[in-house]
């Protein structure tokens, strides 16, 4: 886990502008292969989730749709959607900024490894503060 | 509920070749909006399933990421990633083909209406035995 793909997530995610400010990187040999920020508003798509973006980018630019050993970093805990596109994309480790607990599936509303029996490296938490700051200023905002 | 739709959903899903044979129909007032099969090995695109790419064309169609009112006909019990992103979608409801005991999110390994709070209408077992033998056949042809 390197903080620098975080920061990366958390600079992206500042662009957003009528979106709920959310960003996704995938690292592969530590190395950026795909970014992506939530599009769900702009690009009216139900799917457009920072993490399902930036799998689509990923398995497009290794032309396989198995992500192993592929990193992803984003800065709120996926939604169950996105858990299990996480984890039928192979990807070996998830590191999240904010907890979500309302929509979160990697233990705080459900556990998404334990319902798909997946081994798949989770950690969540890194630059928490910053992350969870950044959505709750946009919803601030917004209100 | 119509069978024709189901119907339809069969016949689109016996044209699959590398993948799973799993379609699904979009039907809003009475007419089909979308239409996917699942692509994930010809397109190399874990979230290829034939769900989400319905619900991808039917946002673009009607440029809006909600889609209440709409009905999603499908030939295999959704996956937690697709029963997911259906409730997200907004979707009314969701008749299933075949049951998912392994991956099914809608009762059979997981409850995703209960997990996200959802009060989507869901109905399984419709032309059950036809939707069965479609994918029994395929994995019968492949081993």
């Amino acid at each position: 886990m390197k903080l620098e793909y975080m920061q990366k997530a958390l600079e992206l995610a500042e662009f957003s502008r009528q979106d709920v400010p959310i960003a996704a990187v995938m690292v592969q040999n530590d190395k950026i292969i795909s970014q992506a920020v939530n599009t769900r508003e702009k690009e009216q798509q139900a799917i457009n989730h920072a993490e399902i973006l930036a799998i689509i980018r990923a398995n497009k630019r290794l032309q396989n749709w198995r992500l192993n050993g592929c990193e992803l970093y984003v800065t709120l805990e996926p939604c169950p959607m996105c858990a299990s596109a996480i984890i039928q994309a192979r990807i070996s480790k998830v590191y999240f900024g904010a907890y979500d607990l309302i929509n979160g599936a990697f233990g705080s509303k459900c556990d998404m490894k334990k319902i798909m029996n997946s081994n798949i490296e989770v950690k969540g938490g890194i630059l928490e503060d910053e992350c969870t700051k950044l959505i709750k200023n946009y919803f601030e905002r917004i209100r």
